[in-house]
């Protein structure tokens, strides 16, 4: 993805070496504006670049690269480079890329890192992907409750160069136990000599460390925090997952729905479809296709069955593709809006009977009209039908309309049961994807219509 | 929607009429929690709760509580009530929830507003809908370059109550128009006697009035930003956009994506599956599946066509419905995977060589292995088919792995190049749903499948 469109001056004071000019513009704009435009370099030039640089506004600037930039820079630096790279970098960032460097080289960074840092880095390591406790950051601050307002905004402005956030600050007792939150702005605000105690919100809203990431933004969201802070068992305060990291874990989970709805399996990572090698692609979306092309079978059984039906009335065959193709399309539909729903807590599967009754409705409202469009079709393919059908088109049209009908209805109350099964056996709803869903209604289609046309005609 | 998991306290105030107790209940708890506590109550009841609260409290909640629940509360008030209410909402939630209620309740509460806040009205509800203008609020705070960082904070502390955020302040010229934007941070971290002109930050990154609220909300993403500045068109400053707001873009354009998907029409809000009476889930979802149904027509002709085909080697009917699967999933997934990468812009129209070179590479391993399979079916399927095929099995096969082969190779590259033109006519790549592939890719798979089958069988 090598842009052309470099800002031309930052090339033109790399041409130049004209380090004054390199160091002043990139302090001038914003570093995730310049690391947009490195990255549009080669990899030594963007080091070329960074090497010129204030350590804080170096690693401020690394820190926004893609990780898969970072991993490549991070082979070509001396040990030492990276590891005071490393070490400026805030703290979840700099775990994120620790997670994805080569072991041996993770384990040869470390020593040179500073004890604090490497204690820091190891705790935050220790939780499991998508949990709460992954995505938080160390780098918050606290007061103690019995600080004034006026001695915790100078403690806050002594720390805010080294903290994530000084907008919220977190009160915790001597045991570090979080007990309280209090703003910047109602400090700012406040008489300067109230005591925290006297003015801290004692209702906070929290995280555990082993929660999943997407409830913790889930939190975020609902209740308009720009920060959440994240405690252990004992209550005790770790971290805090700020709204930017909100955002991205909702970026994240809005690719991972949209590809498990397609049965693609992986890393769901934003951002890494030309990363990603044609083989890894494969090896994501060949396993359910195959699985699928295997329940195929039973569909292959099934027709196999019924070719007897099928030579006597070919018109039938003829109908075969659309029902297919509307069992799949509006079991897909309330699939989709199941699965949603069930996402943002709209709906729990305890609201199953209301869902069905809903989708009952919409189906058989769907149901009908279809059936309608069914029936006038059989009058359009019946002439030009090789076996001249011993049936008359009306009853063949009332036989293929009411098995679409039916089709309908089982479809959508499929589509909508399965997600809330899978929420009920507290597996992700997505993981009813639609192709999985398409093979499925495809097998119940074929038996219904094959069953409805055949006691209807009684052939 | 109704909870049966109220809490406690709250009702138990409400039924003993204590009313001091449910004001400090209210005002020691997260207005956002308490909204969610109230959700489960009946409107009158709400009401109730509300009207003994502090007026700015009782906006700040009622502001909290779902739109749709509001409107409903709307309806109760007395002009008056809903006029005071009205006027402490913040200005984008306010805009809101007036786009909703029926016009003539809207005309007649207008008189009702002061001056300031109807004109503010006025000017937020004349952008349309999905752009930055629609969702920005007019609750910012400004700064003129003149003043100290000292008198720029007195400033902020003055107006903090009123404002959405005090932690971005942007600086204007003479005429409003937007020349920098300053931290609180920045400003506590300042000596005293700094002015803003010398340490704000020039380099702003802003939003146009007309922008795309997704591209918006990118932005604020990207930098990691609290509040975005929205502009017009003489550069002056005429509303932020803040982390909040972008987080509940997201959520709809995650909804709106996956409904697209699946050829579901409709406001694509998010939560508002149960609130959606059957009859518009009907009028949303029938659209498409009815034109999909009549695009099936020509399935239907093709089908009709080759009769003579199936009659002859029965055996082909069974493999039309893998047929169509295979194609439909595995061209969704690249369109899918496609959709996502234009969506965060990781890729553009330009990058389509390098999509067709990855696809054509999965599509190969993918028909290769699914070609296998379909070969093997052949010989499970021969010995049970009614008319005993002319063909040996083996030349069968060779047929449907060839067909299938193919299928999979242009399905694969008609789901990547759908969204792909989409976006490059400037539509919405999402528009290219699933189901509309799938029933594409059944017609190019028919006609790949009878065409290869006829040529290799010599019928």
């Amino acid at each position: 993805m090598k842009n052309p469109l470099v800002a031309p001056e930052l090339r033109e004071h790399l041409a130049e070496n004209n380090i004054e000019a390199l160091k002043e513009f990139c302090g001038s704009t914003h570093p995730g504006v310049i690391a947009e435009m490195l990255s549009a370099l080669e990899i030594p030039e963007i080091w070329q670049v960074l090497s010129h640089l204030e350590p804080d506004l170096r690693a401020e600037i690394f820190s926004h690269l893609d990780v898969d930039v970072q991993v490549e820079m991070a082979h070509l630096l001396r040990r030492r480079e990276l590891a005071s790279l490393v070490s400026d970098m805030p703290p979840d960032d700099r775990v994120d890329l620790l997670k994805r460097i080569p072991e041996d080289q993770r384990e040869a960074l470390l020593p040179a890192i500073a004890q604090a840092e490497r204690e820091d880095i190891r705790k935050l390591s220790s939780y499991p992907e998508g949990t709460a406790g992954a995505v938080m950051t160390s780098d918050y601050a606290t007061l103690s409750p019995h600080l004034t307002a006026e001695e915790a905004i100078a403690k806050l402005r002594h720390e805010a160069p080294d903290k994530e956030t000084i907008y919220y600050a977190y009160v915790v007792d001597d045991q570090r136990r979080l007990i309280g939150f209090i703003s910047l702005k109602d400090l700012i605000l406040a008489w300067p000599k109230t005591k925290v105690d006297d003015m801290m919100h004692r209702d906070v809203i929290s995280a555990h460390v082993t929660d999943d990431q997407e409830d913790a933004a889930l939190k975020i969201q609902k209740y308009d925090l720009i920060a959440l802070p994240v405690v252990n068992g004992n209550d005790t305060l770790v971290g805090i997952i700020t709204y930017d990291d909100a955002i991205d874990i909702f970026s994240q989970e809005h690719t991972e729905d949209m590809e498990k709805l397609m049965a693609i399996s992986g890393s769901h990572e934003a951002a890494s479809y030309v990363h990603t090698s044609a083989w890894v692609h494969f090896k994501n979306r060949s396993g359910w296709i195959l699985i699928l092309a295997l329940l195929g079978l039973v569909s292959g059984y099934i027709v196999q069955h019924f070719e007897g039906l099928l030579l006597q009335v070919a018109l039938l065959a003829t109908f075969m593709p659309m029902l297919a193709d509307t069992g799949g399309n509006t079991g897909s539909q309330s699939a989709t809006l199941v699965v949603r729903a069930l996402a943002v807590n709209e709906i729990t599967p305890r609201d199953t009977l209301t869902v069905l009754v809903k989708e009952s409705k919409v189906a058989l409202l769907l149901g009908l009209l279809l059936a309608l469009f069914a029936f006038a079709r059989v009058f359009l393919f019946y002439e030009g039908s090789v076996t001249r059908p011993t049936h008359s088109p009306t009853l063949i049209g009332l036989a293929v309309a009411t098995a679409l009908c039916l089709q309908v209805l089982t479809s959508t109350l499929i589509g909508a049961l399965l997600p809330l099964g899978a929420a009920k056996l507290k597996f992700d709803p997505a993981v009813v994807a639609s192709p999985a869903l398409t093979t499925i209604v495809d097998i119940t289609g074929l038996l219904i219509f094959f069953a409805t046309t055949k006691i209807m005609l009684g052939v």
